[in-house]
């Protein structure tokens, strides 16, 4: 299909206007209200205190510890490990492989969400646990999750929502996701050629996909930084086009977070437009477009 | 000299408790109140919005950026580069090599206060400019500013305090400063003995003389964090030996900082209790112990 949103083809960044709707629901279609919705459209994202119950954070917590401890885990191709530390960085599709992260990645709260700001049904782009331990927590630099996923995945609209959900306390200490509120208003394309199997080594750190300085500084100039900040079970859903990043985490308390992306079933992948072969379907699903609400119901 | 603070001597980590007197004044002897001196006892850390003019911040951001620029100093040994990006880190001994910053380390109101909380003549042991610049600044690991003094310099006993002046905004954002308030009640020996010429490493990532994990956990358990943050031209002194670290920043704003510290002229360095060769002077004097005062005197 016909690319809209370019990037990683010019020489040179540019900033243009998104060409996409940001909410696609109305505040009759699910539980967020018309406030709730404005402030979306205009900040691209959402946070929610205790949307999520002790209980089921508890389980959550459990099976983080299962999950991080379990060498197999470690092992297999869906884990990012810390080039210095060896530590677990990040460990994806964790909707297929723990039946209870499953469950809540169809929670019927997050998904009438999720279903609301798209206007459609939603399925599960990807999901991941992102660990960022205490002491030598790595940042994530900043970065559109929408470039890469149009770019290396195909998808090709903007109607995705991510949803993050604080597994432990995000303070201003341990290195809390940091959004450029409104940036999803725009389309930074970036600089440099997407080199074949670029997700080997951008999921560790990202060097291509990634917005100039100067981008990067007219964005903040703009729209300034809000970091949303909260207790465990805290959850943050976010427009797949807003820039966001976090810094690194020094302090002994770690910031691990669950992290699922939604995307409407209207917005399915096509081919890759960088032109090279798509990503596997552990990062960018491309087979299975089980709508997410039925990942709640066990099996 | 007896060694008061053995570290980096044996196999395992201690926690101890401070040995020396947190302030060495009284409230009549300098410009801070009985609860200023009683928040830093408590503490060991004071900070002050607009304690400069803005003048003399103006003068000294023209400084920074003429510092910046000059291929001599970034060639010159008193230069701390990156090792990735190859931006200066740090520049050390800028009370010597700009009339400027001499007069500014010699500020009326700074040097009386330290010689307040250190409760006799101050000289300056150390400065340095800290740029950490906006995108790619790197984080500054946990240590307690002493035990590295009192190792690989020979400064006997902690009647040190360190001042950093905010030369860019400090918000939560930009990798502020923070500090675990109380930890200079505490003295924590670290493991692993020192190379010779740590310093050339240690300045781009202090990887000798920094507590272990379940040391710092401890501490923060204990005490909690921190982050004084504040506009350019604020100012916070803090204890020599109080746990501090800063996270990367990824965000445009540099969080530049420029950072001296006093000596009491009665704690003077004797021979390094690591029993190597003491750093050089630029990082650590031992020869000139001219009052702080005089600093702010053109010559």
């Amino acid at each position: 299909g016909e690319d809209r949103y370019p990037s990683r083809v010019a020489t040179k960044a540019t900033i243009t206007d998104r060409k996409d709707p940001v909410v696609y629901g109305r505040a009759g279609d699910g539980p967020l209200s018309e406030s709730e919705l404005r402030f979306y459209q205009d900040n691209g994202y959402l946070s929610f205190d205790g949307l999520l119950s002790a209980d089921d954070l508890a389980a959550c917590l459990n099976e983080l510890q299962r999950l991080r401890t379990d060498d197999a885990v470690k092992a297999s191709p869906e884990a990012v490990i810390e080039p210095e530390s060896r530590e677990l960085r990040s460990v994806f599709s964790i909707h297929k492989s723990s039946a209870l992260l499953r469950r809540l990645c169809g929670h019927p709260r997050l998904v009438a969400i999720a279903r609301q700001l798209l206007g459609s049904e939603v399925y599960i782009h990807q999901s991941r646990i992102n660990y960022k331990g205490g002491f030598r927590g790595k940042e994530f630099y900043w970065h559109s999750d929408f470039e890469t996923w149009h770019v290396e995945d195909g998808v090709p609209a903007m109607r995705m929502v991510s949803c993050s959900i604080a597994l432990t306390p995000n303070t201003s200490h341990n290195g809390p996701l940091m959004i450029v509120p409104g940036s999803h208003q725009r389309y930074v394309s970036c600089v440099g050629e997407t080199p074949d199997d670029n997700y080997k080594s951008s999921l560790k750190r990202q060097e291509v996909g990634v917005p100039d300085d100067a981008s990067l500084t007219q964005l903040v100039d703009e729209f300034g930084i809000a970091a949303p900040i909260g207790p465990a079970g805290s959850v943050t859903f976010f427009e797949c086009n807003a820039m966001h990043g976090s810094n690194s985490n020094i302090t002994p308390m770690p910031r691990s977070n669950l992290f699922v992306v939604y995307n409407s079933v209207e917005n399915k992948p096509v081919a890759p437009f960088c032109g090279l072969e798509p990503r596997p379907n552990f990062i960018a699903e491309r087979e299975d477009f089980t709508p997410a609400a039925e990942l709640a119901k066990d099996r």
